[in-house]
């Protein structure tokens, strides 16, 4: 999908989009119905049945694929500038911390949302396998074996992620100072 | 709460507390009515009301202590039986990697489910809460100081968790083997 930014705003169906993963980031896959994502949009009514002849089913996978942009991209940043797996790793869990911290713990990871919701699973897996993808390809950069490499990055992502499900159930950044923490002393032994 | 197990299996009211249970690891909160989980419990129409009057807030927040207890099993055992925390880790992995297995990946953490979905928040918490205790018990009984027990107790529970969800994405148990061997990295420095 291509996304034409025009001068006037995001587009009614970019709205949509943006607006159903910030509301699947709150209250889950299931919890969320598409009048409530047309009046969060300010979306004409009859846009979504005109952007998305799919029905639901299609706006949570592009609303996914939207998280996963927007999720991963502190990870690509990082992995672009050069940084190390340590700084790289940092960087997701300061962009996680301060999501947190910005919303008042009521936003979590769309991706956790829709696999517990067994709702739009395929684009959650695609987003958090390329997520470990980014991690595993910056510790392999860095000296890792492919092997260790993969078997980090996907600690390293579960880490994170169950870090935000805590996080927001205790309302405390702790668990994510923790995983970092952690994370880094496994990746300088 | 205590439980009374007759003779003649689950009462009623056990009954619907583990129907919900059972398919909120599935579905979530949001996608899990009333009537699926009377019509899984085979229990008679109005039981829901008569037992819990408090709605399905009051249904929820007991299928997630009931989760607590089941999730929290082989943690509490293992610290019973004076394992190492090693050896609780390993036991709680395979007793997740097992649930996966023997669901087909269709069966993940109802305590996850509750904080992607914004409901029952508040059990999700305490036994996450709990089983964070119970990990940084056996830690701090093997010798770490407090401060470093919650530390690592954390990041074990978040990283199982987050497992739990990239396990059930990628239908493979990868996720929760790599948490196990990382862990084991970390406690063995």
């Amino acid at each position: 999908m291509t996304i034409v930014m025009a001068a006037t705003g995001p587009s009614p169906r970019e709205r949509l989009v943006g607006s159903a993963a910030e509301l699947i980031q709150r209250r889950g896959v299931s919890g969320v119905g598409l009048r409530a994502v047309v009046a969060h949009a300010r979306a004409p009514r009859g846009s979504l049945q005109h952007y998305f002849p799919g029905g639901k089913n299609q706006l949570v996978t592009e609303a996914l694929a939207h998280a996963d942009r927007v999720g991963g991209h502190p990870l690509r940043r990082g992995v672009a500038a050069g940084d190390t797996p340590t700084e790289v790793f940092a960087g997701w869990c300061r962009w996680w911390r301060r999501r947190l911290a910005s919303t008042d713990y009521a936003a979590g990871c769309p991706l956790v949302a829709a696999v517990a919701d067994d709702a739009g699973v395929p684009a959650a897996r695609d987003a958090l396998m390329s997520w470990q993808a980014e991690v595993a390809g910056v510790l392999v950069r860095s000296g890792y074996s492919a092997e260790r490499a993969a078997s980090l990055a996907s600690v390293m992502v579960s880490a994170v992620e169950g870090a935000v499900v805590l996080a927001r159930a205790q309302r405390s950044l702790e668990p994510l100072d923790a995983v970092e923490r952690e994370v880094c002393v496994l990746l300088t032994r």
